[in-house]
């Protein structure tokens, strides 16, 4: 496809391990949700062709609260003048609830640091995160220094910090520090640095510092993140004073299972964003994690229940659109084509009662959790069979069609499929069902009958109007089904006998419609009738005749042959 | 945001973990691809709101064979027609090269397994894929079997696939057998049912058969799938026999995750798609786990590097868009908006020369093996510093800014930025550039000059026309700039001295234009000129001029008030 000198492999090096055989990661299991913080309105909106103006920052710190954020990153105030003045707007406006906690952003330079304190002058509570690169190629291609020159950059930070936070006791300020592409840090450095900042901070239990370790750069498969991760959490100084916070960005497509492994390894604390959205391939997806973890019987924390305003917002605000196979979130995530597919979420769903925990095939959670409905399960194309038409009958029309004619009717509804090669709307299948049975094969039909029971049998005798001949009609049988059969029989001289007979009523209450189905057997032929009355036994009845109709039309046919 | 008892994790149970305590796949490493099948035109086929048309197929079909695909599932004929003609078509027309081996799926079904063979005629080497669902959700729910049904079920499938591959020895037959949900399969059922299918094939290592492990529903992180895979792979038969391949879904967000720790853990082959199109969330994406090997120098053994044109194939054959985050593929994966990334990754690539090793901060990897450029890295909205304005200036126009310029001219962009509240596109900072500098401050001109050399100085002397004024002036001096600088001073009596200067050429070649920056400094203020000509004398002097010009502007309009 390409000039061998473009694609070419060799010019990558392959990312060095981490050395840490006695990892325990692997058996731990997440039993509670980390703490969240949202980094929406900085790396989110930073990354973003058009940042968020004011109006769309308002928009998406509101619906972060809804959601149930307690710590929100709302921006790089030193950086940006747009981002200073949301924080003002935040603070002076009083739009920040007591339980939530805002956190903004400086490198660790001086006059970033003062214009950052400028920012949050007033603030009753907020996380400080200062950062500077530690990475191997930060340090020697882009500042061209010595580890010794980036860690003092980090404790000079770490210093300012808390000399600016001593300047306004009135806020309850908490510090936030970190090695930025913690990835390309080794792992020994990343510790080194950190402790440093930690002897500056001197956190303790009730007063602890947050320690951030981003991936800035996804660089390796995630168990080599957790091992980072295990293993700075084992190094790291005061562990119980320091709560140890992951920062994943999607490069390998792999942010949501580098923080969950990051968790399993020891951390306490995950920032991402709504929908993954952030630089580049975009940061962990909190929506994703959250909801993995309510997948399992896990209180996320996080409210996702009205999907589609957050769907909404988010695009508002970040004018990007939710890909359709967005876990949780995309239009096709809970929706099944394929024909056995359908059919096993559509037997699960019918042994799946209120209260019951949720076992269904292809749905890893209930689509109604996050308001979406069971309606929007189930498409039909070509490439559907039974179940799914069965299931747009069923949940959209009350048709609660048994298996034999779910067969029968599939076959109608893909051959409809094939020809037109498009997605079958439940409103067409409607269609076709009404076309192929209701509307269809009424060319017999009762003028008037008379059903009594005589004895033990019951005597059916009726008016037929049979291809616009009048005909009278009896028989006896077990039922009026039965007693209607043999009077055909007798009339018409054909043999046929009744193989499926099915009936429901279509709805609920007094008033409800019946509906029967029914399917006759003549030598090796099936007929299928489909009828609706208000009166089971006209029901009974008409279903008969469509099937019957189709009968005495062929004997008709072939005797004028 | 929502009524309690809608958002309830508490009716989702916790997947059970596999019990493997000395696992050994956390210490493996990927050292080369695995073998990979395109399910594109089958899984991928089968979740799209309107399937591919037959011509579509064709399109994609050729697209996996120019990407370098040697096995591709290209349909589930017995159950659709399009998909049985699709395989006739390839069959019939011979559109299969050799070393490309086409596979069906089919479910374990006489009626289906023997349509799968008729749509099969004629090929010369096919994989058969035989399923059937062995989870606890299916037996219990959906097929009401119990465990030796459900084997039963493969058994005979098995069998059926084989004796009818005897009929037809033309033919090079692969088996392959999948229970179907694994993920949700008690691992010692899944390798009982899968033994049992390996006893009926009797593969060897000349002849081996697939089993593929698909997660069709992804149910845990991604360790518990590596786990279930190791385990698995220890238990299996005959495994020099079996190619294990994984098939995993992205209901958690982690299907390439899974895909490589099912790798590390024994499995041989990966199924997946372009994209990670599939049913719901959709499959591993193969272009994200193959440039994953790539980025860390292994040959990923299939071509990526059109990355333009898969995107748009992919599109016009499942009409879903490709997000701007996809990894590798989207609009913004190598963009950054960021100052700070900007600047380092400006950094890193001044460094970089060609055969070196890739090591650029936050670009995993050069977007020119993908058939993106450089130019498309660097995007600038309000968030960004003068690391990206600079590197649009280099790119794009050919000016090298100096440090100080970039700082300078990063202000003018940044405010346009946040006054407009939009992404300042290159165009729009070439005219800010022009109009800033090269465009501004022409009061002061050269109507002529004579410049020459005096013993060991450079004497200086020209006809200004200043503010419409001509004025004689002349100086002497340690070369051009200097003497004309004395000239300067003299006639107007400022002081000022040169503080930055720096020149270079536009472009290469003889007649390149030459472009000089100045920066002058007067008491504390600083005045910057820039200019361009084809000799390097009159860029330099222009460059003062328009720097001294705003001086003298600035000293008459002092002296009129």
């Amino acid at each position: 496809m390409a000039p061998q000198n473009r694609f070419n492999h060799r010019k990558y090096v392959p990312f060095a391990p981490v050395a840490l055989k006695d990892r325990t990661w692997p058996d731990q299991l997440i039993t509670r949700a980390p703490r969240w913080c949202s980094v929406d309105l900085r790396d989110g909106n930073q990354a973003l062709i058009e940042p968020m103006s004011v109006a769309q920052k308002k928009q998406m710190f509101d619906l972060l609260l809804e959601i149930g954020f307690k710590e929100i990153e709302v921006g790089f105030p030193s950086a940006s003048q747009p981002d200073f003045d949301f924080v003002r707007y935040l603070i002076e406006e009083n739009r920040i609830p007591d339980d939530v906690t805002v956190q903004v952003l400086t490198q660790a330079r001086p006059e970033l640091i003062a214009r950052t304190y400028e920012a949050l002058k007033g603030v009753k509570r907020a996380i400080v995160h200062v950062y500077n690169s530690t990475s191997v190629v930060q340090r020697e291609k882009v500042f061209k220094m010595d580890k010794a020159g980036i860690k003092a950059i980090a404790v000079e930070g770490a210093r300012l910090v808390k000399e600016h936070a001593a300047q306004h006791p009135e806020t309850e300020w908490v510090f936030q520090y970190s090695p930025e592409s913690f990835t390309g840090t080794e792992v020994d450095f990343a510790v080194e640095v950190c402790n440093s900042v930690i002897d500056v901070w001197q956190p303790n239990p009730d007063r602890p510092c947050i320690i951030n370790l981003p991936a800035t750069v996804e660089m390796a498969t995630p168990n080599v993140f957790a091992d980072q991760i295990e293993l700075f959490c084992r190094q790291v100084k005061r562990r119980d004073s320091v709560v140890i916070s992951l920062h994943t960005h999607n490069d390998r497509g792999c942010a949501v299972a580098a923080a969950e492994l990051g968790v399993m390894a020891g951390a306490d604390r995950v920032e991402g964003t709504l929908l993954g959205n952030g630089e580049r391939t975009g940061n962990m997806d909190i929506i994703t994690m959250a909801m993995n973890l309510y997948s399992q019987g896990i209180d996320p924390m996080l409210d996702f229940s009205d999907m589609d305003k957050i769907c909404t917002v988010s695009k508002a605000c970040t004018q990007i659109d939710v890909h359709p196979r967005q876990p949780y979130a995309g239009d096709l995530v809970f929706t099944a084509f394929s024909g056995s597919h359908q059919d096993a979420i559509k037997k699960c769903l019918d042994l799946y009662q209120e209260g019951d925990s949720w076992e269904i095939a292809y749905l890893p959670i209930d689509p109604r959790d996050l308001g979406r409905t069971y309606q929007d399960v189930i498409r039909v194309n070509s490439q559907s069979g039974k179940g799914g038409v069965a299931y747009v009958l069923q949940s959209k029309f009350g048709f609660n069609l048994p298996r034999w004619l779910q067969i029968d009717f599939s076959r109608v509804v893909q051959k409809e499929a094939e020809v037109t090669g498009q997605e079958i709307a439940a409103d067409k299948i409607w269609t076709l069902f009404q076309s192929t049975y209701l509307n269809a094969h009424q060319d017999v039909s009762l003028d008037n009958f008379t059903f009594e029971k005589v004895g033990e049998r019951e005597r059916f005798s009726a008016g037929l109007n049979c291809f616009g001949q009048s005909l009278d009609i009896e028989g006896e049988g077990d039922g009026v089904v039965d007693a209607f059969v043999e009077a055909i029989k007798k009339a018409t001289n054909i043999e046929f006998e009744i193989m499926e007979y099915g009936e429901h009523a279509l709805g609920q209450g007094a008033d409800a419609e019946a509906v029967t189905y029914i399917q006759l057997k003549h030598g090796l032929e099936r007929y299928t009738g489909v009828a609706i009355s208000r009166d089971i036994v006209s029901s009974s009845l008409n279903a008969l005749l469509r099937a019957a109709g189709q009968l005495i039309e062929e004997a008709r046919q072939r005797s004028a042959a």
